[in-house]
């Protein structure tokens, strides 16, 4: 008898429930929920553009009418039942933690907070408490550098100590009424499985690893007297969180009555622990050791694993490094890049003043040339650079313009651009004996641009796919539901079966070309003095080589079309 | 009485004679001929983008149709008759020269050879010769090294002797007709002063010192041994050529009978010396010790003066240094940015993809913006660089771009670019003692965008002014014959004193102003550094600091706007 499992998707904008089937991950039903609240499910403030909340009452509404949403679309797939659903998984953004009472309330759905902003839950993407990071930056620098080294020397004001202290420090009233601070991860589960405690709550390492300095090596969270040394209040918060995080190993616990019953669901089956979306969107694409899976979007995101008998140390530049964050018994590591398609989108719209058309018609133009052809060299550094140099005071470079040089010429140069920064991560994970084989792409990008994945391809040398589901996140959560589920259940034992099972590829797929690697080995090497140099990886480069191998690859690359 | 001189004006399209008053300079008639052959004047050939040819006949028909247009329109004003002209000067391009029989008849006009495009007149932009350049630069570097520290270490494809090399090489029958081969700066003065004879003309040290490696120091051309060593039948050209060439002090000879007839001038009026069109575009720009004159276009040309005795050595990167070859007891130095208003028109056309009236818009939108403010900075080196580093295989490059950079930014960027560029310039003249207070512009860009002058003012902190005349060339042809008339015939004794009456600069002028030129101070630092860098001045840079600079210059910028 087939079984399914429920994916939930707790994204900026919307909450998307996607029921699976156990049997080969097939999307069954589903259904979106657009936050209601505020500038498209975001609150802002006209006087602070830095600020980004959420109202803790669009989560629980959109819960319930996504997830009843998804399970009435599945009733017309034969076989589906909703007494087949067998297990709960849930990803959401993150870091966006929200201060919650003893009852495990939100302070934000509570009538004495509701218009109180920093009652709310603390979206990821809340740039308030730069201020903040910068203090636990320093502090850590000098009192514990070993924090650092998990999180690429700098904290970010994105993540969970900067937001709650930024509460302490300008909304000290919230702050005191706050019992506790959730992560929206572990709170979805916490309601699903009726937690009305926060000690009761199972919190997730994927978010606590990843965003608020959690790590076995030092026994759990930062310890008091750190904390202590930013603010006494802050200290005294860690007896109210959690000592110990979890990863996939365990379930969350079950669903309870109350939401079993609200949802149309079989009561007591496991909702797995929640996690970070990308780190989901990795488990639905398939990763595993020897696989990346490349988020590709406005930016990209890069999600891998790595067996804990490799013992692996502190990757410089490389800022996410969580034991069992992606899948259990394995390191999940997390790296990125701070703009990819945001390049492309600004050089379209605010260089060239074109619409969105322009993507095509200078992907066609520029597909016509050989690597190297338009003499041109880019660093992807509009947005700062993410990995491995941890710097967003970088910028974009652009080097090798003739009087001749087209649109078409440098948006394949800003294309090849990110590649090679993509390539920079992969060189600096396999110096550290992360072994990366394939590169398994999500996202738009990798769906529209065959360009694009051929670029990589030929940059990286490994072999592009793109992931079969275009639902990766839910279908990762969908996995870590079957596998708390347990096949005995209808559902999977371990990672492996679920995702050899539940995951796959499409057909294309991409090959690296051995004449264009070459060419790109040799446009490599130049990118990295100019990246080295410009990136402050070193005080002394000869760049004086870089214009005339442009220009000599470029003919070389010219004369062999003719 | 008042009293009148001729400036006929060779262009690469045209030839422009133009009538002016000696008292003010004031312009009394013109008259443009344009040429009939080939594509605008210009011979070409289909197979072959680099030729460029023209017809020595156009140049004769010019100058008749051209100078009695000028003078039928001069008759408009009062107090012009022909009889009150009192010298001719003439300009032309170069190098540009033709071979020539014994009679000092081009070979392009007659019947034998005239539909052989090696027996016309090679104009400047003819890069036919690319291989012959080459092996006269190995040549001399190995044998005569002095040579090329008078020609900034490379001689060019565009000169005498790698276009009567060619010649020699591709077309010996034409070689072999020519008895002479002669510029057309000074073919033209030939012509008028009726010398049927090569050895009979003067010719100019413009030409001979900036093209065909005359110098005094050497005893005039490159000597026979040096010239054997490429071929031996250069060795005997030598003889044919000429011993000695002219500076302003003397004429070329008085206006033959013929040709006085035909023009309807008075015989025997002094025909000046011929020379290339930017330096005598200078004289009519008023260029003197302490002034730099811009020739600004779609490349910039630089000229200046500095008195014989300050004994000027080579000065590294500054190509051309030769006494005489503007004023009379001076050196003559000229130097150049191979792009300037070419990168304007490349970005609007090609990158930005609008038409010319982007410019304007662009520049509205950049003039609202304070030095710096854009966070970027720009190579200027599109088409090479030409000075000071003398290296046609460098390109363009542009740094500090994110993901809010519009056309706007770019443009002003790309303006800053060539000011840093022309300020390179400068500063490599005044560490050789060649004064420079001020800097009169020449050509449209001057006239047309009092921002860019600005930029120029602030950049180089020096006064910028705008030439007068918009005929400088035609101007300073007709400064100098009225020098070569002298003040008893109505004209000069010396060039101060014509230039004085003659030349001028319009009212609005540019003045640096000092919180500008010490954000640029800050940036022209950084240039300097990347310029050194890519241009390969020192095989180790720190370009570390950049991005962060660029950053803290622009926030610091826009931060004191509010």
């Amino acid at each position: 008898m087939s079984s399914y499992t429920l994916g939930i998707d707790y994204g900026t904008n919307s909450v998307r429930a996607v029921v699976f089937s156990c049997e080969n991950g097939e999307e069954i039903g589903a259904q979106v929920f657009n936050y209601p609240s505020g500038d498209e499910g975001v609150l802002v403030d006209p006087k602070d553009d830095n600020l980004a909340r959420q109202h803790p009452g669009d989560y629980i509404e959109g819960l319930a009418v996504a997830v009843t949403g998804a399970i009435q679309a599945a009733r017309a797939s034969d076989g589906f039942s909703p007494d087949r659903v067998i297990g709960i998984g849930v990803d959401t953004t993150a870091s966006t933690p929200m201060p919650v009472n003893e009852k495990n309330e939100p302070l934000g759905v509570l009538p004495d907070w509701k218009d109180n902003l920093a009652a709310q839950a603390w979206l990821w993407k809340d740039h308030t408490s730069a201020d903040e990071a910068a203090r636990i930056t320093g502090t850590a620098r000098e009192h514990r550098p070993h924090y650092l080294a998990k999180c690429g020397e700098v904290y970010s004001s994105e993540w969970f100590w900067s937001k709650v202290w930024h509460c302490l420090n300008t909304s000290p009233d919230v702050f005191d009424a706050a019992h506790s601070w959730v992560e929206l991860a572990d709170f979805i589960p916490a309601v699903l499985t009726g937690k009305t405690r926060p000690e009761d709550m199972r919190r997730g390492v994927c978010a606590a690893g990843h965003k608020a300095l959690y790590a076995e090596d030092w026994n759990g969270l930062p310890d008091k007297q750190f904390l202590g040394l930013l603010d006494p209040k802050l200290a005294s918060l860690r007896d109210r969180l959690y000592e110990k995080a979890y990863d996939l190993s365990e379930s969350a616990g079950g669903l309870c009555s109350e939401w079993a019953e609200r949802l149309g669901l079989p009561e007591g089956i496991p909702v797995a622990i929640g996690a970070i979306d990308a780190h989901f969107g990795a488990v639905g694409a398939g990763v595993r050791e020897g696989v990346l899976v490349k988020i590709l979007g406005t930016s990209a995101c890069d999600i891998t694993v790595a067996a804990l008998e490799r013992q692996l140390p502190d990757i410089p530049g490389i800022a996410g490094i969580v034991n069992g964050s992606v899948l259990p018994g394995f390191y999940g590591i997390e790296a990125g890049q701070a703009a990819v398609g945001d390049i492309f989108n600004w050089f379209v719209k605010h260089v060239c003043r074109g619409d969105g058309s322009l993507h095509e018609s200078l992907t066609a133009e520029a597909e016509k040339q050989k690597p190297g052809e338009s003499g041109l060299l880019a660093l992807d550094w509009n947005n700062g650079n993410r990995n491995v140099l941890i710097d967003p005071n970088l910028t974009g470079l652009l080097a090798g313009q003739t009087l001749h040089t087209t649109q078409a010429d440098i948006y394949r140069a800003l294309i090849e651009g990110t590649a090679f920064g993509a390539r920079a991560i992969i060189e600096r994970l396999r110096e550290y004996d992360v072994p990366i084989e394939r590169i398994v792409c999500c996202g738009g990008i990798a769906e529209k641009n065959p360009m694009l994945m051929q670029i990589y391809a030929d940059v990286t040398n490994c072999t592009m796919q793109v992931a079969r589901s275009g639902q990766a996140p839910a279908l990762g959560s969908a996995i870590s539901a079957a596998v708390a589920a347990g096949k005995a259940n209808g559902g999977y034992d371990d990672f492996v079966s679920a995702q050899d099972a539940m995951t796959g590829v499409q057909d294309t797929e991409y090959q690296p070309d051995p004449a264009n690697l070459e060419v790109y080995n040799k446009l490599y090497s130049l990118y990295r003095i100019v990246h080295d140099g410009f990136g402050g990886v070193s005080q002394s480069v000869d760049v004086s080589g870089i214009m005339k191998e442009l220009l000599e690859i470029k003919r070389a690359q010219r004369g062999g079309e003719g």
